[in-house]
């Protein structure tokens, strides 16, 4: 513990107690890691337990001036909540933040505090038949969700958390102390600037996600899922639009799988069967799912088996099965793992237009092979919203100027020849605020100063710069 | 025309023509009256052609320092697009904006200029199999939608605008003629502060829309419809939770209907069959839909038939009745010009949570009995997202300040008693600023004022000052 960090720690115990405040460093190591790109060092761990306690802590930290990240279940994937190296940030844990999580069945919404996590959300809204369906590989809180605006593979039916918040309340650093926004549960209410919309997305920069009011929707009751082969990217966008045309808003996810992403599962996930005799140039995870209860006229297994035997016949299909969506969700939730297996991963999260994502896809290929001949694409992706995780497998040997060279190469296909996004789920944390500096346009980020010098003059709060 | 504006219609007229100037009196009529509350006396209408005319007539309107108020179709409820009484505003028409429609069937999305309707995108985006699914009474400017914030009888399917950009353009006053936003397409795209939300809702008081990308949704193929006669408010929102647990996501409008409102109908709209033989205490307009087409394994009238069936068996409902869309819906859509014909009508636009919209009513009801007892409640809404135009019908020698008391009274029980909306829809215009002012938090106003400040430091822009 620094010297200079005393005084605030006695400050932050008179509000918070002793198992508020930890300042040892076996105390501190849990909350100074992050769940991709290595850790840092924090002065203490602030852990407020209630939103009172939260909007006390946010405002004296104003007040004494020290430096603060928040973190959730530090669950993202740009370091957006790990404190930085050099020791002068505490690490605000809103883990704690858990006073409030109602489920209101007749509004189909639920009032939550920052610390719970999509999974206590979930299981208390199932006990009403209700699901908050933001679709994610890990179990975030709340509070973290909302910051990161969080996407996850059933965006194209549900959309991301944008599109699911009814209201939010955040705890200001200036003026000290004051929570914005409120708790109330309005589909529609058109009276001016939203909170929510400023709040969400924003990773945290200008406020602290006290709790939020979130849309609920009816559980799903039923689903047909297929791994479907194709001949390449661009029969998979076909098959898209077909599918679309056939089950319209039934579709919860159109997910792409690369051979290369597909033969790492074969081979470096053994308990995970990959359906194909031999791994297809493309393929795609398919679901349709409705919370029509079974016998009541809808069988989607059945439609989806028909639907699978007309496009066979017609020949636009390599191969189709249909499985267990637990069988099937097993394969794509593996790659990640299957593919760092390989070797030395370097991982983009990028989106495109739909309409442009094979077209893509063979662009980038042509810019890896230029850069790293070696690298094997191991890419996969939510397909149905255009989103690509081109994850790539390099040679050990690698040189970081290369690995440096290909990102710059990547980012600047996807952003400037394709309109497309560096972060398409991610969002911005240290790991790619580089980026950000060289694609925010400058009204954008005169905004965001701007709103920075009105709820942080001091710029206390998080590790990213917006400005 | 006075004299103090001979000089900015001439500088209007070198970057726009003779045609994009009017300041005749004749030629300005149309664009001073309001759809609801009377009209206004405008300087001149300036009409540009295009983004980049649009650009330029706001950035010389900023350079110029007079004041303008911008007007896509005029079909808003709260004046926020007519020109002042004083005759000191120019009205920025955006009806002339139309350089760009292009629907993008495999990306579902549409990239629109803000002089296009609703209904031209509809028309355009239908060729492909798709539609932008906000439903109105009227026929808006996209611009003015997304101005907004539209959300319609169909929010409970599909959300409002707001849950369906991908991008806004605006054309700024400060920096003079710069424009903001992109054209990106992306469903996916994590990288900071957003357009889309800051511009949305915010009634055109920090820039001008000049064009906007747009979700669009596979369009629905097959639908069933029922109006529902139940014994009041509260048996129709437990009907609509048990509609829910049974349609799910194929729910598209959910809409209440009191007796006033059907027995206005059954009086002044001859041409319209209330087929109740008897009016009920309350009923619904049900509608469920797909995008499914027909003879694929999905039958919703057969769905819907059988469970209506079985609720009539389970004595829950009153009387139901299954008919052709269009018929049901004509009957929706002449509640508010029958309830014109009544007399005087005094309308609310107001919003609850769906649990507490039974409750709400019975006050609205009593408040209204104690301070007009002679006021008929005409009320209908869109239930389904507890949206509730609450619409009164007083005696013609009601006294002003009675109406006023009305108004305060219903606003003070929606927004401070229940947590509702004073503007669920309609948005804040000069119509509704006292109440803005009355209920907007001081948080909220104060970063009103900054952004104004920022974007607009002159106070040209717009007739209502969200500060």
């Amino acid at each position: 513990m620094s010297t200079g960090a005393i005084a605030p720690a006695e400050v932050f115990r008179s509000g918070l107690g002793v198992q508020g405040v930890f300042v040892d460093a076996a105390d501190k190591e849990p909350y100074e890691r992050s769940a991709r790109h290595g850790g840092g060092d924090a002065v203490g761990v602030l852990r407020p337990g209630s939103e009172k306690e939260l909007a006390w802590t946010v405002g004296m930290a104003s007040q004494l001036g020290v430096l603060v990240v928040v973190q959730g279940a530090a669950t993202g994937l740009v370091s957006a909540a790990t404190p930085t190296a050099d020791g002068r940030q505490w690490v605000l844990s809103t883990q704690r933040v858990r006073d409030v999580l109602e489920v209101d069945p007749i509004n189909r919404s639920v009032r939550v505090s920052a610390g719970y996590r999509l999974s206590d959300v979930n299981r208390a809204a199932a006990e009403v038949g209700l699901a908050f369906p933001i679709d994610l590989g890990a179990d975030p809180t709340i509070g973290g969700m909302i910051a990161t605006n969080t996407g996850g593979a059933r965006l194209i039916r549900y959309g991301g958390v944008r599109e699911n918040l009814l209201d939010v309340r955040a705890a200001l650093l200036e003026p000290a102390a004051v929570v914005v926004g409120s708790d109330r549960a309005l589909r529609k209410d058109n009276t001016g600037l939203n909170w929510p919309q400023l709040l969400c997305g924003t990773f945290g920069a200008f406020g602290v996600v006290t709790r939020a009011t979130l849309k609920l929707h009816p559980i799903q009751r039923q689903s047909a899922t297929a791994l479907v082969a194709v001949s390449d990217a661009k029969a998979a966008v076909h098959l898209m639009c077909e599918l679309e045309a056939e089950f319209g808003e039934m579709i919860s996810a159109f997910e792409g799988l690369s051979a290369g992403a597909l033969d790492a599962v074969r081979q470096h996930q053994k308990n995970v069967t990959v359906p194909f005799a031999t791994t297809p140039p493309y393929a795609v995870l398919v679901e349709v799912s409705s919370a029509i209860p079974p016998g009541r006229g809808l069988d989607l297994e059945a439609m989806m088996m028909a639907w699978l035997e007309r496009r066979m016949e017609e020949g636009d299909l390599e191969d189709a099965v249909v499985d267990k969506p637990a069988q099937l969700w097993r394969i794509r939730h593996s790659v990640s793992e299957a593919v760092q297996s390989l070797g030395k991963m370097v991982a983009f999260d990028l989106a495109v237009s739909r309409s442009r994502f094979a077209e893509f896809r063979d662009a980038a290929l042509e810019a890896v092979a230029k850069i790293v001949p070696a690298a094997m694409l191991c890419d996969f992706g939510h397909l149905g919203d255009g989103g690509a995780h081109l994850n790539l497998v390099v040679p050990a040997e690698t040189a970081p100027e290369q690995i440096a060279e290909l990102r710059d190469a990547i980012y600047d296909l996807t952003v400037l020849r394709f309109e497309g996004s560096y972060s398409a789920e991610h969002g911005i944390g240290p790991y790619n605020e580089t980026y950000y500096r060289r694609y925010a346009d400058p009204q954008t980020r005169q905004l965001a100063t701007l709103l920075k010098s009105r709820f942080d003059p001091n710029g206390l709060l998080g590790n990213v710069d917006l400005g």
